[in-house]
């Protein structure tokens, strides 16, 4: 027994940014924010979108942080309600589009996002028009319901799910990727890879995302390495974003499972971006899941590999040739460090994954690590 | 560059049929209108269907053919605006829920259907909410913008598209195809082969249909044939009707080409059924088109295939072993009928053949099957 439902419309292709005025008007969208990160807004490129718009975007908000906090999401949400804003035009990575998913659903209530973070509280089903133009490839965030949220005060990044924070659009031009540092394309690349194997592999996994995930990942085979080594590459580029974007949809629904749940605090803690907090497990956890969920060697099979064993030695290769992190050595962790990663592990993620992981698992995964 | 929307919601599973109720209770529809064909009025389904909706049903329309006409289209149509349905409840295969997917959006106009029908002329898009209920696996009309009209007068058969036709939700019971008879099985099934094959080489067609293509196609060749000599096999019905859904998801937008553009005639004038019309032409054209379209082949090589010519046999051999025509020599059909076949297949859905098709090549088709 399984649900589908997918409701943000999606345009795709080189160029398609210069869409956006036309799409705004023909939407009647009035009063528009755009949300932005300090990259595009130094750029220049943040302002011109503005321009294009002829004047339907009124303001610009570009202090979204890498992982956006509940302080971004709550100032956000208040240039929103003062402005009367009428939609939002998120121009970014996945931290971007989080930021104005969450602040768009929540500027329709009195709260901080604060109260619905981590808590069993669900945000009311409404928000405003939002249009996402993805800048990295990446977390799919816009096509998904999900945004992910940092409490700094607290040390806790979650993600928060709600039917609200589907964006209306999804507008994805491969072209502005092409600005991504060779680290950013490879960090966020292996979290394409994430989502398509977590969403296949995960308890609430569906056939209409296994078929997108099986798709999005040969993608990223494929491609991800030759993107990285040629930046230049837009046939490379291309592939990866249609990758992302479908990767997307393919673990919505499902949801992410014991690589993601184990990359939270690496990420808030550590620092390490979110793709290679993620990626880090993904090869440990294609083994582990391989060896008791037949459909983790299904799923192999169908990318040309022969076990998931063979798909985890492709994944250890790929994260090597594009420099990202296979170990935690450079942190120096003491046992209590370990520790708290064990605990801070054991999040609503780690319960989609399809064989249940102990304690034991985990600190044996950390202690290898090391 | 490419478009995507998916706005039809899906619900699948064996018994889901029994959350009609609650579904319709959920939404707060009213004053409903089954849609059905005989088979489903005579069996009493649809009046247990009705007495469970607690009474929001309040009326049945059973009158729909097989390949539904312009006059049934205006008879349901009718009813809709006499009695002020509020909602549509599609119960059957293709041809019900064209029916009710073209009467919803008729029926807030003054016109018959016959205005649209191979005109230019668009319907406005609008129409009351249709719940789409399949019981073949078969068209994926239940989340498809298409509906197949035949004028009989004319001798005319051919889809309208509008995006009013897309039903609210597609609810997928696999058990409803238990009472198929052998030979629906049959051609419903080899229908949804072609939806996967003619949607992913088709002009139109586009990353996330591709995947779902592959996905539907896969099925149909793993399950078609055990579901046809095992009726009463619930997981190769399960797997059919999974594929029919996905197909149907894989062709709406880059819509059919060759082997579906061939066969309108066939059935309006032939009466083969819709299916068997279609796979008639379906390992032609593999061959055909894989002799110019490299897709073709790697779609083949997909699905486990050495090339589009291998799975052109396998087409061929599944026919034969469900008992499909593959060819044409009962109808001893002369020269002129010949040359009729030809001038009809030149109709839109040709126009979507990735390789353009002579009427030489038609003729040469046709000629094979006499
Ligand atoms: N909502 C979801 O479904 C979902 C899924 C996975 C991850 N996430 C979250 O998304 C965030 C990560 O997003 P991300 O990986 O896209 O990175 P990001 O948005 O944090 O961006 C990383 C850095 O790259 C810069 N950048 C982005 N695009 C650029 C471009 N085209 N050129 C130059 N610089 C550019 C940004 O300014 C930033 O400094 C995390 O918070 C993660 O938890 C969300
Ligand atoms: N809208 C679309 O996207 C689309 C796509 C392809 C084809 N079509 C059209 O759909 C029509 C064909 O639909 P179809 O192939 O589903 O066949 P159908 O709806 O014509 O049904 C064929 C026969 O099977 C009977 N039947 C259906 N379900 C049954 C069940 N569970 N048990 C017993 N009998 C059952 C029907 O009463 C009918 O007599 C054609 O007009 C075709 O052109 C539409
Ligand atoms: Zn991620
Ligand atoms: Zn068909």
């Amino acid at each position: 027994m399984w649900e589908y439902e997918q409701p943000v419309n999606i345009i795709f292709g080189n160029g398609s940014i210069n869409k956006l005025g036309k799409i705004i008007e023909d939407n009647g969208y009035k009063r528009g924010l755009l949300v932005t990160s300090k990259f595009f807004y130094k750029s220049g490129f943040a302002e011109k979108l503005k321009e294009d718009s002829q004047n339907e975007i009124i303001d610009i908000f570009s202090e979204v942080e890498p992982n956006p906090t509940i302080i971004n999401i709550d100032n956000c949400a208040g240039i929103i309600r003062n402005n009367n804003i009428g939609f939002i035009v998120a121009l970014g990575g996945g931290s971007v589009i989080d930021c104005a998913k969450a602040s768009g659903a929540v500027s329709l209530t009195n709260d901080s996002i604060k109260k619905y973070h981590g808590t069993n509280l669900s945000l009311p089903n409404k928000s405003i028009p939002i249009i996402a133009i993805p800048t990295t490839s990446g977390t799919g965030s816009e096509v998904t319901c999900v945004s992910v949220v940092t409490d700094k005060e607290l040390g806790k990044k979650t993600p928060i799910v709600s039917k609200s924070f589907y964006p209306k659009l999804a507008l994805i031009d491969p072209e502005l990727t092409y600005s991504l540092p060779d680290n950013i394309t490879a960090s966020t690349g292996i979290d394409v890879l994430c989502h398509a194997v977590e969403g296949y592999w995960s308890k609430g996994h569906q056939p209409i995302c296994d078929a997108l995930a099986v798709h999005s990942a040969r993608l990223v085979f494929d491609y991800l390495e030759r993107a990285y080594l040629n930046p230049r590459d837009g046939v490379a580029k291309e592939k990866l974003a249609e990758a992302s974007i479908i990767a997307g949809l393919s673990f919505t629904l499902p949801k992410t499972t014991s690589s993601h749940a184990c990359s939270f605090l690496l990420t808030s803690k550590y620092n390490i971006p979110h793709g290679e907090a993620c990626g880090l497990t993904l090869d440990y956890f294609t083994r582990f899941n391989g060896e008791k969920d037949e459909r983790v060697n299904e799923f192999s099979r169908l990318l040309g590999f022969k076990d998931a064993n063979e798909m985890a030695d492709n994944i250890y290769r790929l994260k090597k040739n594009i420099g990202l992190l296979v170990d935690l050595k450079h942190l120096k962790l003491t046992d209590n460090d370990i520790l708290e990663l064990v605990e801070k592990s054991k999040n609503a993620n780690l319960m989609n994954n399809p064989i249940d992981i102990s304690d034991d698992v985990l600190l044996k995964m950390y202690t290898t690590f090391k």
